[in-house]
Formats: C-alpha cells, structure tokens, sequence
C-alpha cells in the first residue's frame, strides 16, 4: 500500500477484538483479545491472543510483544511470529505484569524481541552516532 | 518517567473510552470516545472526543489527530490543544472519512497537525540527510 493511497488499514479501538491470529504457515491459530497501548506516545505495545483451544492452550490469555506480528492484509489478520515452545515457556501474567518492568524484559527475551524501551531511547539519543 | 521504570501508561484497547479530556488550561471538556489505531503499524492516528455537552457541541464524535493531543499526568487524561473556531470549522465525518486521504489531509490541515503519513516517509527515508 502506498503512502500516499487512503489508509484502509484504520480500525477502531473498540472493534479490534477478534482479529485473526495466523501461525508462519498461514494456518489460524487464534484471536486477538486486545491490545496494550502507551497512552502517552500512542504505540501498541503488546497484543493479548487467546488460542481457543488451537494447540492446547485453552482459554487462557497469552500477552506478545507487539512485534511479534506482523499484518498480513491478504490474510485480514496478524501473523504470529511465535512457536509453541515460546508460548509454553512464558512467564506467568497477571493484572499486575503491566507494572512489572522485569516481568516485561522477561516476556520479550522468552519471545526474542527487543524490548520497545530501548526503541525508545535509541530515538531519543540527544547524541546520535552517526 | 524514566524510560527504566515500570511503565504505567499502558492501558487496554478495550478500556481507553471514557479518558477526560482537558483544554490547554486544564478544564475538563469532553472524553475520548475511541481511538483510530493503524493495525499495520501500530501507532494511534486519531483520537474521537465526544463533549458531552461542553461547549455546546452536543454529543456529536469528533475526530481529532493524535498529535492534538498530549497526555497530562497529573491530569489523569488528555489535553487537546484545539480552539473551539477550531471544531467548528472541522470538516464533516462519516464513517467512510477513514478511506479518504483528501478528508484526513483537511482535518490535519484544519488542526494545525502534520499528516502522520508524511512522517512515516520521513522515518522511511532510504537516503537520509546527516
């Protein structure tokens, strides 16, 4: 999609729940839940997937790093980068995991992606290294 | 905030209506209805306020960039920083405005925000100017 084309890809906070999920192979895998979102710079920080049942995993509710998807707009859902191993050794989440800084350093090392504070601070780098 | 510590401004998509919104002084002039969250890329592009009333402008959605906005800590919600000739002038919104880049390029125009697609070709910039 080009920039400059209308942006088809908008979607209201409110209705992103039940986004398909999709494993590497094209096959799905589950829903998005919802989202987390920084509501100072206004970035998705994670997305919170259940797997209904796909591959055991039941109902409970798996946090990924935002990252770790990527939209696909032929298949109108997100590819997770994931396998089942990295699901099974996810740190434990509760309510208060949003506050827990080192539960979230865990969550992205478990994932192999880099954690999106240091993004940030890369960005914000007053003496950038050319 | 430092950018080490936990981050607390993390919210559910499910969970952002409602937020108060503030004028530059700091009273309370609406709330955030929704936001408009572009699935590929992850960034909020639009923040919808309805006023409840406020300013007499009833309980009609309007749509405003995200750059209009900034979170208040201390407040505990959003200051817009928007006149109300501003909203009045705000071109008209329907549910097909998010597929026309025309609209979108007159509402940023209307507010005084540069259109979020020319920053992402800046940040794509394959040639960039040090």
């Amino acid at each position: 999609m080009g920039m400059a084309e209308p942006n088809a890809n908008l979607i209201s906070s409110d209705k992103v729940e039940g986004t398909s999920v999709f494993d590497v192979r094209g096959d799905k895998i589950g829903e998005i839940e919802h989202l987390m979102i920084d509501r100072v710079s206004g970035m998705v920080r994670y997305a919170i997937m259940t797997f209904g049942g796909f591959l055991g995993f039941g109902e409970s509710e798996y946090p990924l790093p935002w990252k770790a998807f990527r939209y696909d707009t032929n298949l109108g859902g997100y590819v997770a980068n994931v396998t089942e191993e990295q699901l099974r050794n996810a740190p434990e989440f509760n309510e208060d995991s949003w506050r827990d800084r080192d539960w979230e350093t865990r969550l992205h090392k478990n994932y192999g992606s880099a954690p999106y504070w240091e993004d940030a601070t890369t960005m914000r780098d007053p003496f950038p290294r050319y």
